[in-house]
């Protein structure tokens, strides 16, 4: 918690024993969990480890949209605290879009979701840019060749957070073409994290959003 | 010539020697000859082995900004074989463009330039819009994460050829991020030529100008 | 619909619910639906999802060579809009020239299919070539090496698209020694699309196909 | 300017001339211009081709650390919009760290540079950490391995840009490793720029500095 | 045994039963025997095959944790031979680390293991630090952007020997980025392994135990 | 010489003193010598340092097409040991048949160079088809896309050895593009070695010659 | 047929029904045919599409360890056409090598099978060097680092094929640091097929053993 | 000097003046100094910065084969202290292996150089073992394919470094290729160090020798 970050698990390579084992050290400390990529399967198998009232009581949730486990009271948003807007080409991009809200929500960011504005079909993000003008963050998720954050960033002053996507095959599989659009932009000031890393993308606009004397205040009375 | 092309010798890894002579071959041949990446330094020294009489006998051009070298004379346009637009990105990718409005002209088929229509500046390129829906075929030239080509084939129904550009620098040197990009790209019935291919870029025009019923019959009558 | 092209869906990364969803919007739409690359399997629960009676009502089908499903009345082809001759280099390139001709054949082109014909049998190919000089358009398929296309443009005059295919093993496996063999080709005005993308290449040939004077009114006709 | 920022020519593969050309029309707006990666010898050009009065009126300026090129008076620093430290591995880093403050004075933003704190010899880094906690976003340039922006991100909770330098050998040559690094890093909420971007990490601040009501206020008070 | 190693078998690509096959032959020869990358199921397959007494009588173990299977008794540790410390970044490169330990096991070695002392929580690793300063040869093992062992070996004059873990996803997936930060590393002296080679850096740091003039004595002694 | 082959030295990473004192060694052992990758400068140098006489009493040779210096008499070539047909796409490629053909010359090969018989021309090669059936062993270089070898092991049941030549741009700069395309050829037997390696193919072809019950007694007399 | 090879068929990505299709076809023809890369499952599959009458009858046979599948009746070996040496560095690389002497039993060519020759073990190499020089041609399957065949050519004058081998983890997974260790050897005159490709380096031996006056008589009588 | 090492300073990025600068740092708090890279002009031209006498006094002074200045009294080599062979594959790696040998003098460390051992003429190195024998640890510099530590760690049983060097062409430029086979390497406990460094693995060689009880004895008195 040194940086003022809900403690999160990546659960990818773990096994089921290995997260349960993490969750109860975490609930003994009394503090708010989450587990990244967790499939439904090893979710069900760490409740089951953990016993069905004993998760209950933890408040242990799996969002399957975003392939995560929550465990605790995730606090009510406060839109005092900064807007994101995450950004999404299509719906395939959603689990990643997903795992960004959940981790922005674990620490009381409300965040709205603008799905299916892929750079191939402009007239639906040109639909979109008034709304956007009043996020505080614009988080963009993009597969294939990650054009969107590129266009975004030219049209909006705010942060860009491009989050490539491993959605697509042939020199798009993985997601690499994707993260080198990103990074070649000719759109200045974009910033990128890794392929898939919603997660990480969620903190870098914590990290934004808390930044600054004006937020700073904001923040110390938020938390 | 079976194919209807224009003899084009690639000049980048022969000796002005090895030029000159092949100069030589299709002149008595009484063929037009387009050599491509020529530097200045290689074009002097061919008209130099030349002579210059000869030289100026056979109209040798030297065209530094498409870094080519003509022999013969390049026929006049007529824009009854059809329009070919060439767009690119920025001033850096202008060799690339001129390689294939040169490659075009020595066919006798007119092209438009249409410069500095990146996709950072996505007003530009909409400003451009409505002259684009005249050409027949659509080229365009992108370098760094390569995006012009996809946002054009989403806003435009003519066919497009992506032709990535190596200028960047980091993860988009040599033109990788821009051929991927285009590539990947999540516009339907784009297709791309290699890195740098103006002159490729401009056979493929070509092709596609000739091919059809209505079309073979203009093509006939020019030709 | 904005390009004059059929609603596309890519079906690989979505769940059988959101392509049932996005198949019930199209036909409220009263729209044509392409889904590539879909398992047997998946094609099943979508079927079942939408109930027998609505499938057969929206003439719903599962083209299993193709890996597509298609959903609403497949125009009858129209000689008169041109025809595209899909070439292969052995029978493991098939869904990939599966997927071209439907997408084609949902835009109400005929295709012509001609199998294996790969360079290291150079006759098989050089028998055809007569025929093959009737198409308006050639789309070459090939995994390997992917040389075919590059023999093919050097042998005849009309748009050639080169698919690469991810066919093959070590140097080979996932297609991009094809896919750089045909970007790198020496043959001239070549174009090519992503690895496996029979789609793309189909689009690009309709955009050649409804271009130019002649064939605009051919189309204004057609469609 | 469309995003209130000051006009950026790339200056690596544009002639003396083309970058000439530019800042004539950019000085007759009564604009700010600055040219990046502009070699000594192409400054000296530029100004021999503005003449050395015109030059002198227009305040060009060569900054051969930066290796840039300024046209116009900078603003003069004004702490109230925030601070921005500047941190690199070793003296080979410089002219990255260099490039990113100046393009920050373009917009009066004071920054400081932390020299020669690589995580090779941890106790540079750690000796400077009070000092660090007083900025509002770090920016970190590093080459070989790029551990430090993640070093830095595990122990202060402000923005953290990485940017990846092309310094080192084998391995490391070209900085594809201190990027992919960066990218992979375990600390949450790292943030990423193409390498040896220096300009685009000092946007990145730029937005992120002026995002948020309480900023906002400072920044319209400021501009 | 030329070397003085134990029998190591590599088990990943072999059948259970040449597995069992080559162990019948060590066991006649009277050897210890290590086979690595071997999955419960495989092991259950070579001990089926070898029968239950027989697998009783050779001391055959499958030690699920470092996925490998031994056959023959243990030697007791003796620290006379020097200590080796094994650490990790997280939960997850603990298969490579146990791995590592296993094998230095084999031959008497004593090993620590110290576990979640990645670089992003640096206080951890600080805390160890003067535990550390004991071993004769310290092996890390980091996955994702892989800087422990750079920290480390920046910190400690001992012998540090580097594994990269294939653990991470996009840019880290397969080890690679950890690899080249290894191998791009500013810390002076670190060796590196193949990723995930736990083998290899245990036999490595043998090599280093057994070397130099006091060190041969100690180990002739205890061989 | 263990293995009956003229020694060679690769000059590439080698000054012209380190060169001047291997042919001084050979010289002395009374053996012909053969150096590749010796540019005109450097083959001056070396025959500055030896001295002019002592240069020409050796049979001091540059090849300035092959890149390569000779030293001693080089065997006159006798059919009797086979026939060596040596093929290149294009004039682009002649340095590296040069270098295949002076090293097969300095074994006593006869070697046959059947020039421009790119792919994208195939009647050029139709054409030489016949000859061809006479050569014992055929070496095909290529550059760009790679495909004249895999095309001529469709037509010829003959020894065939693909040398990949480092002439292009974009994807085939370097010639990783023409290596993967003759290593993933479709045809059969196809065997390949480094690119621009044409003293490797003239040695895997005189080990092809000097191999088999009927060419070891050629061989015998011949040696 | 064109070459004189028996007609091969490349499993891989066919399906059963395809597969037994070409076999109909081919044994109509009454021809031999070898089927690779086929799976025990699709093997079997095959043999029920035939029925199990007509596989009796045609001599359908599956090859396990080579993963082929053979239909005709195999040639008896004739020493007289050459001897083959297959070597392999471990029992992970056996399929390759199988798959290699199946290709060549198929032509009635001998070959003798050299196993767990690997480098890390010189002595077993050296052991067998005396017997290696009664092959003709020399096959050398290896993963990992690949070094065997650089070895071998440095030690024996003939022919020698590397196969590089898809067995390894970490940089050698995949098969690429062996093909390209063995394309950068320092042994003169080593060529080399695709990675696991067994067929194609018999195919290659078996134009070599055909190649060549001596050889040409022996082979007419032959066959 | 927290780790017991002579300051080096990475010249290839730095000027002339910046190393003259860090030079005199080093000279006034009483240090020797190593500067690796440095070509002979900027070993001149950092002589020229500080002056003929102050060069002379500080014992300035350039070893062109090892591309290194050092400043300051070299220790006497003590064999006390343990011995390193050095061992090279060819005369074009001589440059890494002066640079490991010089690195280690800088620390009164004995070497020894066993040149031309590649393992293309296995009996070179062969007829060497013997005295190999005695050394502690063996650093084996090897470019093209690297084989030479796999053949070294098969034989001998010390600690072996490979350093691989960037020397070859094709797939062997840059010496990733030579790189991959020793990571990939069958023979246990091989380390590697990033191509081309020498010093680095000096500095290994360094933190082996001073490891374990007996050594730390003998270097408590060295030192
Ligand atoms: N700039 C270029 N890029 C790609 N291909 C080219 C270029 N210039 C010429 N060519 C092609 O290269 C062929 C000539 O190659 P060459 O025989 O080496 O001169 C021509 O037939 C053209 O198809
Ligand atoms: N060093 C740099 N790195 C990345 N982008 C830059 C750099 N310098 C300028 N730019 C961007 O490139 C754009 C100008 O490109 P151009 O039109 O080619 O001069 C500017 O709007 C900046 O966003
Ligand atoms: N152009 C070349 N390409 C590949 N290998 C070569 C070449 N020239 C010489 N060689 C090989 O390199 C060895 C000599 O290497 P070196 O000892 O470094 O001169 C010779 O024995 C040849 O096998
Ligand atoms: N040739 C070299 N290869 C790798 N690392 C080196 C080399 N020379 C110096 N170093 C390391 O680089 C560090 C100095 O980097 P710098 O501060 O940029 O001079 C030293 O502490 C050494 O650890
Ligand atoms: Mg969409
Ligand atoms: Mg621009
Ligand atoms: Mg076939
Ligand atoms: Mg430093
Ligand atoms: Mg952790
Ligand atoms: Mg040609
Ligand atoms: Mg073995
Ligand atoms: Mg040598």
């Amino acid at each position: 918690q040194r940086l003022g970050m809900v403690e999160a698990i990546w659960g990818e390579h773990k096994s089921a024993e290995q997260i349960a084992r993490i969750l109860e050290e975490l609930h003994r400390a009394g503090e708010l969990a989450l587990v990244t990529r967790v499939s439904p399967e090893k979710a069900e198998a760490v409740a089951a480890l953990l016993g069905r009232e004993r998760g209950e009581a933890w408040l242990l949730q799996h969002h399957p949209q975003a392939r995560c486990l929550s465990a605790g009271l995730l606090p009510s948003p406060e839109s005092r605290l900064g807007r994101v807007a995450v950004l999404s080409g299509g719906t395939s991009d959603l689990p990643v879009a997903a795992e960004a809200q959940l981790a922005l929500a674990c620490h009381g960011i409300a965040t709205e979701l603008v799905l299916d504005v892929g750079v191939a079909g402009l007239h639906r993000l040109l639909e979109r840019l008034e709304d956007l003008r009043h996020a505080d963050v614009l988080i963009a998720c993009a597969g294939m060749e990650g054009a969107l954050p590129t266009v975004l960033a030219g049209l909006l002053p705010q942060p860009v957070i491009g989050v490539p996507v491993a959605v697509g095959y042939g020199v798009s599989a993985g997601g690499v073409a994707a993260l080198h659009g990103m990074l070649a932009s000719c759109a200045p000031g974009l910033t990128v994290v890794n392929i898939d890393n919603g997660y990480g993308a969620a903190m870098a606009a914590l990290r934004i959003l808390g930044c600054g004397p004006g937020r700073s205040a904001a923040w110390t009375q938020g938390s």
